[in-house]
């Protein structure tokens, strides 16, 4: 098969991004969002918000990262963010399905979005502590804009979130902070407070 | 409004873009792709596929620039490439969008995108021709791989394609050889061909 063949046959592959539905709803609140929805988001956020970013990014790199992070859930389908059974045999699952899609490609590009890939999971660059950022703040804002849905489908609790997002604050310190504002204002209402300890 | 509080409720606005259904069905066939799963996927093609734009290209801004070209189409939607009347009224109904759309973002970069969009619309400049070479032939990939189902729905004939695609090649001869073989491969079954003139 030549190259632009190889080429054209991974992007119909990625055309299966479109049938993978995530948690979060849309606007409008009628249905959830895909995958490709999703990444086509976050990689408009990159462009628009680069500027927050804690450290130096390359905003192309970055780009293309977001564009491709959830790739691998077209194997391994969207493991919710509070699953905690699915996010135990997370990593394996996707790891094989990066082996798959990623190697459709010609061996060049396998390698550059396969690293891209793992270079975003590992979140030990800038740019890939900046695209988890904008991976963690989005869902918040469109949970935000739907009136909590999600969350209240979830009975997600204050806590959880928190966990969650341990480390969004790494890629940029002004957009955690914005996110906690939206975090904040749904607390009690739309999140379940936790018990005090005491 | 603050510069960030701009910027995210344009990134809200911009959701919208999830409502905008196109005339291209999704591989499955079981429903037609939204903008922003054709953006993320244009975007994508452009990480991958620009070593066979027609002239050098700048990544980035090609990648920013199919993220947002059909922005307009949350208040001027999408018009069907072979409806004569709303083509008509196009061009006006979408200055209009871009006009308050973008505008809800700080001036520096509402006037950045605003450009963007133009530039695309424009088709002069080498990322321009590019990202609409790409703007063509995802339609033309999609269509092949569901057995020519939004051809068929609208009956769609040669001289419609051809005459639509008549700058294709500009953008790229390469990816425009390659979508002329998916349009002969349908000739006669899913796409009409025209009456001969003689």
């Amino acid at each position: 098969m030549d190259r632009l063949e190889q080429q054209m046959k991974f992007i119909l592959e990625a055309d299966k991004l479109k049938q993978i539905v995530r948690q979060s709803y849309i606007g409008g609140a009628d249905r959830k969002e895909t995958d490709a929805e999703h990444s086509w988001h976050l990689a408009l956020m990159c462009a628009l918000l680069s500027e927050y970013a804690a450290e130096k990014i390359d905003v192309a790199k970055t780009m293309v990262m977001v564009l491709i992070h959830d790739m691998v859930e077209i194997d391994a389908g969207d493991t919710y963010a509070y699953d905690t059974e699915g996010n135990k045999s997370k990593r394996q699952r996707e790891v094989k399905a990066a082996e798959r899609i990623f190697h459709i490609l010609p061996e060049d590009q396998a390698e550059y979005l396969r690293n891209l890939w793992e270079e975003f999971e590992a979140m030990e660059t800038p740019e890939a502590r900046f695209a988890n950022t904008l991976d963690k703040i989005q869902p918040i804002m469109l949970n935000d804009a739907t009136g909590g849905l999600a969350w209240r489908e979830h009975q997600v609790r204050e806590s959880q979130i928190m966990g969650r997002n341990a480390r969004t604050a790494e890629g940029s310190p002004a957009l955690w902070e914005y996110a906690k504002g939206l975090i904040e204002k749904n607390l009690g209402t739309n999140i379940q407070k936790d018990m005090a300890e005491e």
